[in-house]
């Protein structure tokens, strides 16, 4: 059975506030961005930064061992973080509350997609993330 | 007679699109934040950036000659922009879609709040800032 979109919406929404928190729990400033998805430029869900180092990051959410994105969503965000000069993340949240990170320089492309496994050994944690 | 705050808000969201796409015009990465004003977080209206280059924005607008900001909503500014290491700024679209910009260490603090006059000589305009 499908979750209905707006379910899906609330999570992802949920879940993206989590790590703003996360974010600045820790001394960083973060910042979810409006209307990704709505607006006629792409932006990514999330921007934090700390002392000149500066993420990007889309959120998904994921009941599986797997997130799929797609190759249309990763390049914009790989375009959008080459102009920035941020660097460039996929964050992901299986299940019980495991949260996980992958730069995008690290992430595998199949022809159309681009595949986050859990069990995935570059994967960082949110600490490895902002001690790098 | 004074604006309901509904026209108001529209206002500043119409500029706010004006200004994300005066950026990306011009080869910069531009971002509405979500929710400023409403997150337990503060954020500012606007994030943008090139090559490592970053900027946060209040973005207001005025009928008037001056506006006037809160000394609690700049000083947040400031110490967002701190956090990540970008440059803080104010813009204020005046009448006739005259749209000008001041650094943050350029405004004048009264006791209470911030000002940004018109005739300001430390007013940049949008070609000054992204060049600068």
């Amino acid at each position: 059975m499908s979750i209905p979109f707006s379910r899906r919406k609330n999570k992802g929404s949920v879940f993206e506030r989590q790590l703003i928190k996360m974010f600045w729990d820790v001394g960083w400033a973060a910042s979810r961005i409006a209307g990704s998805g709505s607006s006629s430029f792409f932006s990514p869900d999330i921007i934090a930064g700390k002392n000149g180092r500066v993420v990007v990051i889309e959120a998904k959410t994921s009941s599986d061992k797997k997130k799929y994105l797609s190759l249309e969503e990763v390049n914009q965000l790989r375009e959008y973080a080459g102009i920035f000069g941020a660097e460039a993340w996929i964050s992901v949240k299986f299940k019980n509350n495991n949260v996980k990170f992958v730069s995008l320089n690290n992430v595998k492309n199949t022809s159309k997609s681009v595949v986050v496994s859990v069990d995935d050994p570059l994967l960082f944690s949110f600490e490895d993330l902002v001690k790098e």
